[in-house]
């Protein structure tokens, strides 16, 4: 069929124009030979725990693998497999176009703000190109092979394709939680002591966690974040074929995502063509960032406009080919539109409540006046709030897509919000590639004008941010949605009832698995930043001159810190995930596990809005603080709100994000496992 | 029939027992001049404040019953009149007795530990057995009468008396809630600015908000608890009731939960009479403090003990009365006894999370020597692991419940539990006139030593305290299952299914619910602290000589402003739990409602157990700190505890403990109002 092609060809388009990007990057100059040294400090830091990473991830693949090839199926574990490369393809290439162009922003920015945006946005899009590009065509791939071997048996192809989403989500979990504790480690361990203790600025090179903390941002912000995109785009992809394999048992239920899916590359691509900032330095330094920042926001509009007129298209041109009894091309188009319209909405709350404009960070920034003590509870009671509209929005636009299409509604609203992830994953992945260039600047002594450029940079992505955000916090409840319903057809339940003991208890458990899981990866966060405050102070009592800058710090031993405890604390939350619905599906039978992934994504949405926003907000009323408001830098005021950044620092990046991941990740493996739990049964 | 006037006989009783523990209070001696003093200036403001909180109330209760009168029964608007009222008389006599006795403690303290314990426990005592006659006569006397108006109908009957639940709800929601706003705001008031600011110590009469801070203790602590658990009980029972009217159709299903809870008030009565530390001065200060604590242990365990034995003989003399149809008199009992266990096994998990000689709060201490930020993340680090216990233990029970007694175990279990909740509650009530005692030691200036064993005393309460936190949450999930499960029989939803996207909706919002409560009541502490906070300044600032103690601060202003503010705070999130569950019901129908009762019990569960835990842990790591370890009080990292301590106030006294009522309250609106849900729908 001509769309598979159309959708496999577009995926390989867009990962050609990622190389593009690259080569674009390559062309801009790498500052001097300090810099250059920096920057491959920092790169050779990312890579070695990225490698040390996959090498780990490996052996659990394998495993994983050989599991599924006895108990599920060859070609699942083969899928499973092929995903968990495509994640880790995807992730790697997007930081190594970040690891290229932190240097080459920061150079740039000694010109101009505009030169350093293209820079650092073309490091975005060789991300967001990639995962999107990556994921179209492998699943693409994947489902017209499998329907040759398989003879079109639909519900075969589906659920074998799952272990796809398997592979990819697990890779994603690791990563995002890796990556996260990497980050947020060295990031409190730089600040407590340098920043707190020292009293040395933000990425001083005397601070001997200062490159860490800049690796940090690579092998978390891009490659951890890459994957997790990643996951939400291939399983709002499965989760459609599935489903709609199940209701109109004809391959236009696949068809219809690849082809709003590869639209939506065609949108991203011309969104992200659209980001131009006027040239010229005509203006000043704020209205140059409010320049870049207007372009940043065209981009993102263009492509989600044009995905949804795109989606509109695709759907009145596919009406003749849908059958007869399942939902209409319109309804269709309404459910994605839910999708879409839930994510901008999103956006704009996540804007709302961690903006330094609006009313809640300014009242965090108020609280900080009276101390740490009510600016941790003000935050918490902010972020609290904050999950009231995503809540009700996302219901809604469950009420909305399931009324205009049925079941099949659920999962094309995550795909309607998947379609145009490229450009926003381009949009998010330029914010630590700014944010590294801001540490180059710094660290190479590059001035103060060229730091504040690079910084400047770093704000203007923020907004857009919230829109990802709100993005991938709706795909993901859409995504688990849509797999929860494709356990319930898998296992054929009919009705999951809360009337039952055992599906209570489900529940409860459920309920319990997030909170758990971000326990362990908050405290993992705590351990590794106390390492890294120990080791910091270490070396500033015992290696004498690196106060007075006459001697370096030893910055590789802190790299290795991280490295080993990121590595070591990545485990027990990655495999609770794996394991615990696993344990639930075989005592407390299929049933309890349906009502455990309820709970699950329950819980575990509230928490990552909770902890998003709380961190967020947090981290703008510091920098609120110390644009000279409430007494500025330095104040009582300031000391508190540092506070509160540091306590959400691994709120926003470490364990509310990987919430995202883990209830997907848990749908998708009740999916894959179902069959097993109906035969065997504990109770 | 003769179990229903027993019952009724053993309310009276416990009634009575508590006017003469009043009595004997009242022998004790009241101190110096001074101390009588700042004795009628706490109890004044406690009063004051209980005052205008009723008069509130009273609006609200009128408005209820008029509501109720019309669009339900006249009879349940009656019942809901008479269940606010017994709640109110049941925490206004133990505030009564803790107001008296307070003052005793303090000048007992003078002398002993043994007497000063004694105080303190009678006027614990007071309360606890108000609580439990009340409550017990209450529901035994409404039963009777309604029955005899209609002619023994048992549903009905059942269905009007789920009034009185309703009232005694609605009054603990509020009492509880606004307690809780009082209570913190003062203390954080005082605390931000007297301990860390003005660095005098807790309790100095120097400052100004000390009074408030103590009225808090009274009208929070003891109001707000005995209000609290009241509900517990009585709705413990109405479940029990409910479900057992409709299982065995037979008033057996009643009688049972009086009987077993009358022989539990005899346990209680004969565990508080157990309580006599023996006498004589020998040993040291530690060793007496340790045979006051064997005392109160040896009180508890003798009541709960008792407690399941009564249970066993009950359920063994009334077997040959149960219909052939239903649970066994064995199962019954084996559901209660789950219940029991459950209670002291989570009170022993939170006895490991928060005591001070464990790891969890050890680990939390070490975490301050980095900073507030640390000790942030990891308390609420240990609060998140500390609810995998709970809920797996409850599942557990669950389950034993259920597999046991079928649907009647459920509200059994919890009625297990409340059976001894008099004695844990003369536990928790002397907690605070101790914690009174050791303020108007202070303020009264008896000496180190006096305030010494007050502190003492109050340290001893703390594991037993533990224990009835254990049973009060466990509590408050059985009963709120009890309801949730009388909610699908009395609508007749033989499924509520998690397959229908309307009740995955309505779990969503059950599931925000406890979430935004948390925010409202979070906010309102920091509201109230903030506006104390300013105004302990600005006497410190306006009033001269107070530093100097030559002029005395103007106390009444900061009680004033704990009590409007209270009063002012504590109704958004009390009406949202009251219009939510009705809101619900009419837009989204009956099985959505039961999604969100669902929803809300799981989150509001593991909420309550987080902030409750997290709460006391870092009280635990602050106090551990304070007991000269690592660097010791004035240390940086006594500084870094104070800010986990006042963080985690609002969390176990205000937010945390208010969710237990929450579900409860909501699920018996649902239950109440399902009638008119089942005729008007808007979807």
């Amino acid at each position: 069929m001509n769309l598979y092609w159309f959708s496999l060809g577009t995926g390989v388009v867009s990962i050609l124009l990622a190389t593009v990007y690259l080569k674009i990057i390559a062309r801009f100059d790498d500052g001097t030979k300090e810099m250059i040294e920096i920057g491959k400090a920092i790169r050779e830091g990312a890579m070695a725990f990225l490698f040390r990473e996959y090498k780990t991830l490996a052996i659990f693949v394998l495993v994983v693998a050989g599991v599924l090839a006895i108990f599920i199926h060859y070609a699942t574990a083969l899928c499973f497999v092929i995903g968990a490369i495509s994640s880790v393809l995807a992730g790697f290439l997007g930081m190594h176009a970040a690891t290229k162009s932190n240097v080459k922003t920061a150079s740039a920015a000694q010109k101009d703000i505009q030169s350093a945006l293209k820079v650092a946005f073309s490091g975005g899009a060789v991300l967001g190109l990639s995962v999107v590009g990556i994921g179209l065509f492998g699943v693409v791939a994947l489902f017209m092979l499998l329907n040759e071997f398989f003879d079109d048996n639909l519900i075969k192809v589906t659920d074998i394709i799952a272990g796809y989403g398997f592979g990819a989500s697990s890779v994603a979990l690791f990563a995002r939680v890796g990556g996260g504790i990497y980050t947020k480690g060295a990031d409190l361990g730089a600040d407590l002591v340098g920043k707190i203790e020292a009293n040395i600025p933000e990425d001083d090179p005397r601070n001997p966690a200062v490159i860490a903390d800049n690796v940090g941002d690579n092998v978390g912000d891009t490659a951890g974040m890459g994957a997790d995109l990643f996951e939400s785009y291939v399983t709002s992809l499965i989760g459609a074929m599935v489903i709609g394999a199940i209701i109109f048992n004809d391959p236009i239920g696949a068809a219809i995502p690849f082809a709003i899916c590869a639209f939506g590359i065609i949108a991203t691509i011309i969104g992200i063509l659209v980001v131009r900032p006027s040239k010229g330095d005509s203006g000043s330094h704020e209205e140059q960032t409010k320049k870049a920042r207007q372009a940043l926001n065209k981009g993102v509009l263009t492509s989600v406009i044009l995905a949804a007129i795109f989606s509109f298209l695709v759907m009145y041109l596919i009406s003749s080919q849908l059958p007869e009894a399942g939902p209409t091309w319109i309804g269709i188009f309404w459910a994605t539109l839910a999708g879409i319209i839930s994510g901008l909405l999103i956006g704009v709350s996540t804007e709302y409540y961690t903006s330094d404009t609006r009313k809640p960070v300014r009242d965090i920034a108020q609280s900080a006046l009276t101390g740490p003590a009510t600016t941790i509870i003000s935050g918490l009671s902010v972020g609290m709030f904050s999950t009231a509209f995503p809540i009700l929005i996302t219901s809604a636009a469950l009420f909305v897509a399931y009324k205009t299409a049925g079941l099949y509604g659920i999962p094309m609203a995550a795909v309607g919000l998947q379609a145009t992830i490229g450009i926003i994953l381009a949009m998010d992945g330029y914010g630590p590639i700014a944010d590294n260039a801001a540490g180059i600047a710094e660290m190479a002594g590059l001035g103060r004008k060229t730091r504040e450029l690079a910084e400047a940079l770093d704000s203007v992505g923020n907004t857009t941010a919230a829109i990802g955000k709100g993005f991938a916090i709706s795909s993901a409840a859409f995504s688990a949605f849509a797999m929860f319903w494709a356990y319930t057809k898998i296992v054929k339940l009919e009705t999951i009832s809360l009337n039952s003991p055992l599906v209570l208890i489900g529940l409860f458990v459920g309920g319990l698995l997030p909170v758990i899981f971000c326990a362990l990866t908050l405290g993992a966060v705590g351990k590794a930043g106390f390492e890294m405050v120990n080791e910091v102070r270490r070396q500033f009592r015992e290696i004498k001159g690196i106060m007075e800058g006459t001697t370096k710090p030893d910055y590789k031993k802190c790299v290795d810190i991280s490295t080993r405890r990121a590595l070591a604390e990545m485990m027990p939350p990655g495999i609770l995930a794996v394991v615990a619905p696993i344990i639930v599906g075989f005592i407390l039978g299929i049933e309890a596990l349906g009502g455990m992934l309820a709970g699950s994504i329950v819980v575990a949405f509230l928490l990552a809005v909770l902890m998003s926003n709380s961190g967020g907000a947090w981290d703008n009323a510091k920098k609120y603080i110390e644009a000279d408001h409430l007494g500025g830098k330095g104040s009582d005021a300031h000391h508190a709100a540092v506070v509160g950044d540091t306590v959400g620092d691994p709120f926003k990046d470490t364990s509310g994000p990987s919430l995202n991941i883990l209830i997907k990740l848990m749908s998708i493996i009740a999916m894959i496992f179902a069959p097993l739990f109906l035969k065997f049964q504990l109770l």
